[in-house]
């Protein structure tokens, strides 16, 4: 990676917190002589000597990302993102991520080892979605996390149709149906009754929610596979939500064929802690 | 029990085939000399010779029902029966079910035995649940499985905070949390991971669904138990659903207080089948 | 409860602090007026002014029994008991137990408390196994936890014919089998994924290891069931352990059957601590 | 492929079955012209005109293998195959297995199909576990399915160090951990709660049997690492099994480093058949 000299700096807009060390965080790589473009919505009129910008233009004009704020704020910033390639490194304001696991007091350390290059890649595998309704594409979505396809809270159980890479998989009879990444393995699919999936290992996750069929334990299947989803029930109110951020009804017939993502992101880690740390530190193993 | 003069019959409406054995049956006790009473949506206009009233009166117009349906038709015919203490014996018309384990080939001989006092009562403990707003009652509601109170679909996790006889238990952060008798073990329950309960064995079962925090197991309590649950998420869509059957929104500080209801629903069972037997079919466990 | 003036103290014999604690506490029962027997396993030869005896003849000399030790040193002390009804106080010396929910610091204050009459006994209900080889009972054994019947680390999986009063329940194919007191359904049980259960809900608990069929759920069955397993491997080295704590080997055909014990154990309790502190505490659950 | 011209025939030794469908195959086979080895434990004296071997010796002589049995005879036929890169086709004698995919009578047709040409390889990772005991090597093992580590039926929970490329993990506190490829996924896996990991996908699992730790999920991770269980445990009988036909016991401080073997099991298999419907005809799931 060539040398940095540009750095976007994003952040969950209504949180005091993150507005603060958004502008701490400006000054301090401003000192350094690197260029600062902040998302506007972090940006208070009366600051002065720091460039500003929409969040969704950032990824194009910087080279690296600060992400303040928590897991949720992060994924959004990866939908923005998008195919630009451009490295995101997480710095969450409250308690410990799988995203963002940099705390506050550790982010001027943490930003200097990246200036001096002691830091690691880690490439993490992103899932599109495309929404097929009467033969026509309505949507296509990027998710780092999961697709999750669910029944309305007074809806019964649903069916939902399933092939992978066109062979007959089963009909799920559930509330929902997860499909994940390995991302996304922390995530819902873990109170779903899920395993843990390396972030790195290329897969992709199925997990049935609540399935009335018992036997219908998670799947870990190969990155290149397309899963279809259709679903089948004609009276209850079905969604689509999309990294748990925003969604849509879905409707009988609809197809959900949702693949590996052509980019990954490329999130910025410190090569001085491991992931199994934030494991055992989420779950509470407790220690040896 | 004294000798049985007068059978009602209570039937899933919209299906043809339950329409068809009501009059059968009519017929087959009519002729036996036993007063029979139809439930009037499963009357068609022109039939003669039998008496017909609206479901809900009858409960107390005869000394035991037919229910013709499946599992989710005898939940509603025990709403009915609240306290009259109507023993009611459930006819599945499709596949076995667990509280409809009579099939309709075994019908006759079935009610045959019944009426020869070859039979037993099998009394199912229900839930009360009642819905304090504001400090008011706004309803009470008798379940026969379970109090289901979850998120909308596009909802994030929601807090429930939890009170055993006013010991706090813990606040829930989950899609939902399901409170169910024995006899729901079996339903939803079982699909969000719950242990199965035998049905006599007086008890409430709590059940978060896909809970955040993954140490909270289903919860087995003493059947006198008072449970009061407070919705504490201000923005997230919630719904109270009762025997997955109807239900409406809570709102922030809404309290749903459960407690066992005073009298049992009296079901009529066979002598000759164990309940194993229907676990074993329904869970295909296989045979010896 | 009358005025209590005998106190025996039973303590985990190899650990230091269990006879450092005995000393003091029979020190301070002693200056009360209180005639303290102390487990002769914690009475170092040069102590003087104290009665001491073999632990088995303690429950039928004295009125109250002061534990000193873990969960595990409480089951052998419940196993003394037996059927002498003499109420058991149980103190941890490391971590909070379920049984032993008083911790060292709080002893004393506890037991002024009890010696005033501010305490509840809670009854714990426990299960006798009877082993029974070619017609001939060859053990019976009190537990208050659990039996376990389960396979040796080379075998195989191991069927067990399991019948339920006499009706055939199921061939569990696994690596063994559970049958559990509520007590118990927080010990080995939680493990085996089975559900939490109230400790004062009669009741007996059933929990496949490892099941080769996956529909195989924990079952909670009435208290007044006898259970009745039938080893039915040949070849494999199959175990039957009593709380965990002493076993044999079972051989094929043999009976194991299990059911509730005449006598419960009577545990004192605060009554300002509820179990569900306890539960928070032993499973992370986290505050308010 | 070239064309096959010789061919290996190993079977279970002990049943009568597999030794007719040997017979009956070899002669088939010798009609079109094809040499045959055969297992010499299914070889009756009596029977002239073909050769036989001990079984070690056939994958080094043969272009193919053909397997007679079940999934523990395949998995047996997997460590003699080694590295010699022999393609191997499971017909199973019993019932479906996830290895044994081919029934008996579907024998001819599929051997026909692939003299044809008319298959395709599924390449299946296995894994090499090393014992090391004070610094020495004591036994290196080759497995399809899986690695497990448990204690003996008596003992109590043991302590399993565990380090994933010199990265701490845990120290596990269960009655065992698996190691297993995505083959053993739908093995012994399956039983302990571990997800369905699509055999392709180069991936390992961890599973830990009956944790003390309830958030200790099933782990999947990339199939380069070197995980290292060091067993802490002192006083308790602790075994390695290695997929789950042969073991023995191991001691304290004993390391077990597991790591993907060099070279893959090659499976012969029909084009014509999906994974999908092995799973659901063996997990029951039924079909639309």
């Amino acid at each position: 990676m060539q040398k940095i000299t540009k750095i976007g700096i994003i952040g969950k807009s209504n949180k005091k917190e993150a507005i603060e060390s958004a502008l701490k965080l400006a000054k301090w790589l401003a000192d350094k002589g690197i260029e600062v473009l902040i998302d506007e919505k972090l940006m208070l009129k009366e600051q002065k000597g720091y460039s500003f910008s929409p969040s969704q233009d950032i990824p194009s004009r910087v080279q690296m990302i600060v992400v303040l704020g928590g897991d949720g704020t992060l994924l959004s910033v990866a939908r923005l993102v998008g195919n630009s390639g451009v490295p995101v490194l997480g710095v969450n304001l409250g308690s410990l991520g799988f995203l963002t696991e940099i705390a506050l007091p550790e982010l001027f350390p943490a930003i200097e080892k990246v200036l001096n290059g002691d830091f690691r890649i880690e490439k993490r595998m992103s899932l599109v979605a495309k929404v097929i309704r009467e033969g026509k594409d309505i949507g296509e979505y990027l998710v780092l996390n999961d697709v999750v396809i669910n029944k309305g809270a007074l809806a019964r159980i649903i069916d939902l149709e399933t092939y992978i890479d066109e062979n007959y998989l089963t009909t799920y009879k559930a509330d929902g149906l997860i499909i994940s990444t390995p991302t996304g393995s922390t995530a819902y699919c873990l109170s779903a009754g899920g395993p843990i999936v390396y972030p790195t290992l290329s897969s992709v996750i199925l997990i049935p929610i609540c399935p009335h069929t018992l036997t219908n334990r998670p799947l870990i299947l190969p990155p290149e596979v397309t899963i279809k989803v259709i679903l089948k029930s004609e009276r209850e109110e079905v969604f689509i939500t999309l990294d748990g951020q925003w969604g849509f009804n879905l409707l009988i017939n609809d197809i959900v064929e949702i693949k590996r993502a052509e980019r990954t992101l490329r999130l910025i880690k410190s090569p001085h802690r491991s992931y199994f740390e934030v494991l055992r530190t989420k779950l509470k193993w407790g220690g040896r």
